[in-house]
């Protein structure tokens, strides 16, 4: 059911001094960069092979990701798999027993679909799956 | 100078109950297990695109891993990415002053080079920097 990686979120306090690192210094390409703002953050893409690092800089001292961010600190925040049919995963999931934060799947602006595994599943580990919508 | 995330590593305190959510509910396929005698820990590698998902158990408690997994939980331990050259990109690291765990590669069992990043310069991400080195 799942495809491949999709990216690996790192939370930064600074996007601009982790560009330095991780572009400048590390090598990696910035693809592009945007403001998500269902989210409150501002993102870098950084492909790498198939898959990408995102850098993600809370702009909202009150989301998830800034509460994350004060909590533990910047680092890796979570683990995106793509998958075919998200509406499948979620329901073999549920028969499975395993906690999710989005019991249906969350149409993002971009009108692709995606939802999170909470980390208590997964080995600390916040999962998320991603459907890529047909054009 | 990077060529591909190799693998995101994460450290579980059981294994065999790590599987069952990785492999038998999320179905990543497990495509090995390994006892690493160096890191003393239990690896299984499970592949996903051109990627991997690592799950390490300590079987040593007094083990950097171990330590981790006492500190801070389960949860992801280290992202690696694939270099053509390690002593370059590490040379490169250090003309940029940035902290670093190995300041020359470590020859692993199997024959690769691999050194580590400090979290401290890479936003608290341990990243690895590994080389395949030619048959």
């Amino acid at each position: 059911m799942i495809k491949k990686m999709n990216h690996v979120a790192v939370v930064v306090d600074d996007l601009e001094a982790a560009k330095r690192f991780w572009v400048d210094t590390l090598g990696l390409v910035l693809a592009g960069e945007e403001h998500v703002a269902s989210q409150a953050v501002d993102v870098a893409f950084l492909p790498v092979g198939d898959s990408k690092i995102e850098l993600l800089q809370p702009t909202d001292a009150e989301s998830g990701v800034a509460r994350y961010l004060q909590k533990r600190g910047a680092g890796m925040h979570h683990i995106c798999f793509e998958v075919d049919d998200i509406e499948a995963a979620l329901a073999k999931l549920k028969t499975a027993e395993i906690q999710l934060i989005n019991e249906q799947p969350v149409l993002g602006s971009d009108g692709r679909k995606f939802a999170f595994i909470h980390p208590k599943a997964a080995n600390g580990v916040l999962v998320e799956l991603y459907e890529l919508t047909a054009e």
